[in-house]
């Protein structure tokens, strides 16, 4: 069976998630290659070493560029922080190695657009992880929307409610930092949007209202130090559809 | 046992509800008046005559000064269109006559002010024909979020999704005529606001969408001939309430 | 326009829904027949007479055979006691009168067969009170089955969960009294049964088990003195169906 | 850090479940042992070559008893056919060696109670693949049921309707073959009896029903030739639990 080298940048949440995937799709699924994990690249070489271990990579790095230019890394895998998107991914595509990304795709429609042009421009195989996407069920919500037998849609409401940041006690983390991409919006909203556009089509007109609910967390778990938050918690949005549909949508 | 002697403008759709409801109030509940059907007034005398005799209203007029002025009428009750909300109810005010109006109250603010003033300075009960906050699951509602049980309110969703216009072949009415104060945020949005305010408290700052999903209705039931129209089908917003929760609410 | 003059055997929680029904019904359906309320029978004298009063009857009996014989009584309601429901019906379907008698229609099976022989030989129109067979959404149900549309029925779950007796403090009633027909089974479980019959047809077989929750209550409502319960709160059963569904109902 | 090496019997889809899981437990959760994917036992030495290579297992058998005694083999996890279940589990328990055995756990009372005899006579740690009561949403219903927040349990309702066999033109496969331990009973009833069991309690009485809706199926795939079923592809029961409540459990 033929193989393709996987090379994850980040080892949180998502990067676990990913691993575990690869370790079993081809006994779970019919696929044309089986991923190989080759290279694991954290914030620093301990870390690093740690996930690696865990995780089953077979060799890591605190370095990703030495990630993307491994020739062992056929495909470069990206779950880091919001803000390192861009540019890892810009790396990755200059090489000629297909993209896996996580959402939100970057911190600004500039950067996602260069993002784009990029891959465009090279040819590269690119993939963003809406991975609800892949859900059966909203491929046969789709089905059903597609096929015309609910009629035409006029209206849509989305609601992604996590309430991931609901817990007063929870400590910040990068995800509430603004400068890398952080917030309701972005980490959550980003999931909405693909659905909707996924089900309805593109939007051309969007009305928002971000609120923060906790405006300091935490620093860290059972912390005192607070530390103030500037990002949403929960967004809501109205919006126009390219085919008239119009809506709401939410996402905490 | 005392009687009330109820005067009703308006036998639509809600004129029977309401007439309906006095007449059987006092046969389930405990009630300390039992509502008299007195007078019922309509458009014209024919249909006024016909309505009074269905509904079992002792009189009938084709002229409400009439209905409001009439000595053993001793509440007013508005189900007219909703331009006519305002001139009857200041007229019953004026009399000392406790008013129940159906909802939207008016058509303007400016409006609703004067009727809401009038009704302060002359000490005349009034009632605006809100029912869904008196459905005993609603007022269950409001005991769960006032007692704390489910914590501070940050996010609420609010939709009465009648989809009363969603039939395309559904034909023109007055519901639909911008003069007289029709349309899905007038006519079911009322609704929606009222419970949200009855849930949450009151609203401090809204931005909405409308839509006109169908521009053009047939001029009644199976007409060729098609009118123009020019108030909303779907209505979605956005709200922030005083207390900080903020949400979305939407009436079609 | 014609009417029709009722009477009434019992003003409990359903004969004060029949009367209100038969108030409002002329005013907001088509009917060919408009009821006239002319006499209620109760227990005693001052009950009747201030049933009567209450829910608008003309006259009033404590003697159900003077109801039956009145000549302006053309149509017989039966809400009284289960044990009841028999000997009303049976004179007043002797005296060529159509009978509306509320459910479950007797205490046995062989009861049932004389009133359902007698209506027949008579040719007397009756009615028995599933109210919710005229549910416009059971009725949606049943034209979804009969369609085709879901398919052939194979497995059929009846749940009318009314939990009347949940509460052990809720005092003991006539519809607790085994010699009155009383009984999860009698007083909730005719409902499902009638909706099974009407949605999928005659059952062929069934198994059943009775639970007594509470094997005693309160004599009245805050009693200290307790009375011992002899029929079930809550009855689960098996049933299959002559077309071939099988399936499980449940009353309580 | 320490492992454990697993042995699997059976390479269906709970065997592809079961693998998947060895997998990635260590990378996903905290586990005190890492699972080594040592050896797979299958019907034939192809199937069990093939289905070892796509699963990550370092060897293969056609012979489980060789697995049974493969010193490297720590762990046997049964997930053959049901009629295996008892001869491999009490090989691995005589050889000491833990057992993770499928549901449903025999085809008899008997051979289940040899099974249990001889792992509690030998001290042996042994489970049964009741997956979903590790669902964390069970886990709580559970919390909730015993903190008596919700009161005492007086009804249940089980119902279990995966509706494996629904379609007249799924195939023959062992599950429907009565000396396999097959049908909705065996297969999807254990499910709901544990889920039952770990809610509410030891069941103490039941009273069931059967039914094969489809007395014949395609031997194969678009087979025209067609075999008898013997099981049930629907069952519906009564039953009581041990604290007195009631109710009823369906498996299809």
């Amino acid at each position: 069976m033929k193989t393709i080298g996987i090379g994850l940048v980040g080892s949180g949440f998502m990067g676990r998630c990913h691993a575990n995937a690869y370790s079993s799709v081809a006994g779970l699924f019919d696929v044309p290659l089986k991923p190989k994990l080759k290279m694991l690249a954290e914030a620093n070489p301990e870390l690093a070493k740690e996930a690696a271990r865990s995780l089953q990579f077979e060799r890591f790095t605190a370095d990703w560029p030495e990630l993307v230019n491994d020739p062992e890394v056929e495909l470069v895998d990206i779950t880091a922080p919001n803000h390192l998107h861009q540019p890892i991914a810009l790396a990755a595509i200059a090489k000629g190695k297909p993209v896996y990304c996580e959402k939100p795709l970057a911190c600004t429609l500039e950067e996602a657009k260069t993002m784009r042009d990029a891959s465009e421009s090279a040819g590269v195989a690119t993939l963003v992880g809406y991975n609800y996407l892949q859900n059966p069920m909203i491929q046969t919500a789709r089905e059903i929307v597609q096929s015309g037998e609910i009629g035409e849609l006029f209206s849509f409401r989305g609601v992604h409610a996590e309430d991931f940041m609901a817990d007063a006690q929870a400590p910040y983390t990068n995800r509430l930092d603004a400068e890398q991409g952080g917030g309701a919006l972005y980490d959550i909203g980003s999931h909405i949007i693909s659905l909707a556009r996924f089900l309805v089509g593109p939007l051309c007109e969007v009305m928002g209202m971000q609120s923060t609910v906790f405006t300091e967390r935490p620093e860290a778990t059972n912390s005192k130090q607070m530390k103030t938050v500037k990002v949403d918690d929960q967004t809501h949005f109205l919006a126009r559809f390219e085919n008239g549909c119009s809506g709401t949508l939410e996402a905490s």
